[in-house]
C-alpha cells in the first residue's frame, strides 16, 4: 500500500491573508481540495492522510463528507512547524502494510497524477525520490538588503513536492531528527542526513507553491487549462 | 543620463524552439518588444541599447522602424555568452554622459516601469541594486540525478533583472572580469567580485524569465492583465 500525506497546516504569513493558504479559494474551492483531487486520481496512491491546522479541521471534514475524495482516510491536526505536521501524519502510517509514503504540500494544487506516479516509481526503485527543477535564476545569499555571496548556479535545483520514500526510510529519518532535535525545510533533507541517497525526478514550473498573492491568479488560470 | 541595456541575444536551448527566446511570439509580438515597452514607459530610462543575436538584427531593426520605441538608440550584436553580450552593449555607453546603466533580460517581458524606477533609485543611492525574491522552495545541489547537499534556504534569494549600477562601477567591473578571464551568470556578481556592495530591491513573481514552454502561456495570460 502507498500512503500520501498532504500537508495543509500552514498559516501563510506571506499572503497577508486572514485564511490559511491551503484554504484560500481557487476556482470556487479551497486550494487543498484541488491538490487532493490529483492524488485521488493517481493509481499509485491508495490512501491519503490530510494534515490541517486545528482551526480548519471542521471545515476540511465537511468538505470531505461529499465522498468524492474517497481515498482520504484520516484528517489529522498539524504541529507548530511543517516537520511536526508531517510527523503527525507519519504516526498514522501502518509501517507493516505500507510500501511508500508520498509527502506533498497542500499548496501545490497543480501537481498531476502522472508526476505523482513518476516520483513514486523512482522511490520504489531507489528508496527516495523528489521532484525538482534546475535553477534558472542566479541565486545569492543576502543579509538585510545587502548581497553577501553569489552561489554557483550550476548544479542547483529548486525542490518541489511530492517527495516519496520507502516507509521505513522516512519514518526512521523523522524519528532520528526528532531524537536529535534536527530541523529541515523538506523531508528529503532528513533522509539525506540519515545517509540515504535521494534521486531527482524532473518537475514542472506549473507545480509551484502558492505563496504570493499573484500566485492565486496564475494558479486559477493554469488550473482551468489543466483540468477544464 | 540613464542608459538601459536589454540583452536579447540568447538562443534558448531549453525551449526546444527553432527561434531565439526573445523573438518567440507573445500576444502577437516578439517577447522582447513587450520588454522594451516597459523601459520606453519608464521615466528613469533615457536611452535603450538593444543587444540581439546577429540572426535577429534585421528583424529587430524592422520592428523598431515604426517609431513607437523611440528610446532605442542602438541595436548591437551580442557575443557567445550573456556576459559578452552585455559587454558589447556597455562599449556603446558614453561614460562621461551616463549616470546609471540598467541591465535587463529581454526574456523578462513582465517587468513594470515602477520596478525599473525602484531599482534605478536604489542604484543612484547605493551604487548597485538588483531585483530579487526570497527563495520559497528548498534548494539542493544535484549531481546527475542524485542530491549532493541541501542548502540553508534562510537568506537565499532568486535574482532577477533589472540590475542597475553607476556607470563607472559596472564598466570597470566588466573590464576587470575580461582582463582576468572571470565569468558570472549575472552582472551583479562581477560588481561583487570587484568589491562593491550590491543592494536588494524586492522583486515580483510575475517578473520571471521565459525559459520553459509553459512560461509563454503564463506570460500571455499575465501580460493581458498587466497591460490590457
Amino acid at each position: 500500500m502507498n500512503v500520501a500525506i498532504i500537508v495543509a497546516g500552514g498559516i501563510g504569513r506571506r499572503m497577508g491573508a486572514a485564511r490559511a493558504k491551503p484554504f484560500l479559494e481557487l476556482c470556487g474551492e479551497p486550494v487543498v481540495i484541488h491538490t487532493l483531487r490529483a492524488f485521488e486520481a493517481c493509481s499509485a496512491v491508495d490512501e491519503i492522510i490530510l494534515v490541517v491546522h486545528e482551526r480548519e479541521r471542521q471545515e476540511a471534514m465537511a468538505r470531505l463528507s461529499s465522498g468524492d475524495l474517497a481515498k482520504v482516510a484520516r484528517v489529522v491536526v498539524g504541529g507548530p512547524e511543517r516537520q511536526d505536521s508531517v510527523w503527525n501524519g507519519l504516526r498514522h502510517v501502518d509501517r507493516a502494510a505500507t510500501e511508500l509514503v508520498i509527502i506533498h504540500d497542500g499548496v501545490r494544487p497543480l501537481i498531476t497524477p502522472d508526476q505523482i506516479a513518476a516520483v513514486a516509481e523512482e522511490a520504489r526503485r531507489s528508496g527516495a525520490a523528489i521532484l525538482a527543477l534546475p535553477a534558472t535564476d542566479t541565486i545569492k545569499e543576502v543579509e538585510g538588503n545587502r548581497v553577501i555571496k553569489t552561489l554557483d548556479r550550476h548544479r542547483l535545483y529548486l525542490v518541489q513536492t511530492p517527495q516519496a520514500f520507502r516507509a521505513e526510510i522516512i519514518i526512521s529519518a523523522h524519528e532520528r531528527a526528532r531524537a536529535e532535535g534536527r530541523r529541515a525545510t523538506d523531508d528529503a533533507a532528513l533522509v539525506e542526513q540519515a545517509g540515504f541517497p535521494v534521486s531527482i525526478v524532473g518537475g514542472s514550473r506549473i507545480n509551484f507553491k502558492i505563496t504570493w498573492p499573484e500566485d492565486l491568479v496564475i494558479a486559477e488560470f493554469l488550473l482551468k487549462r489543466v483540468r477544464p
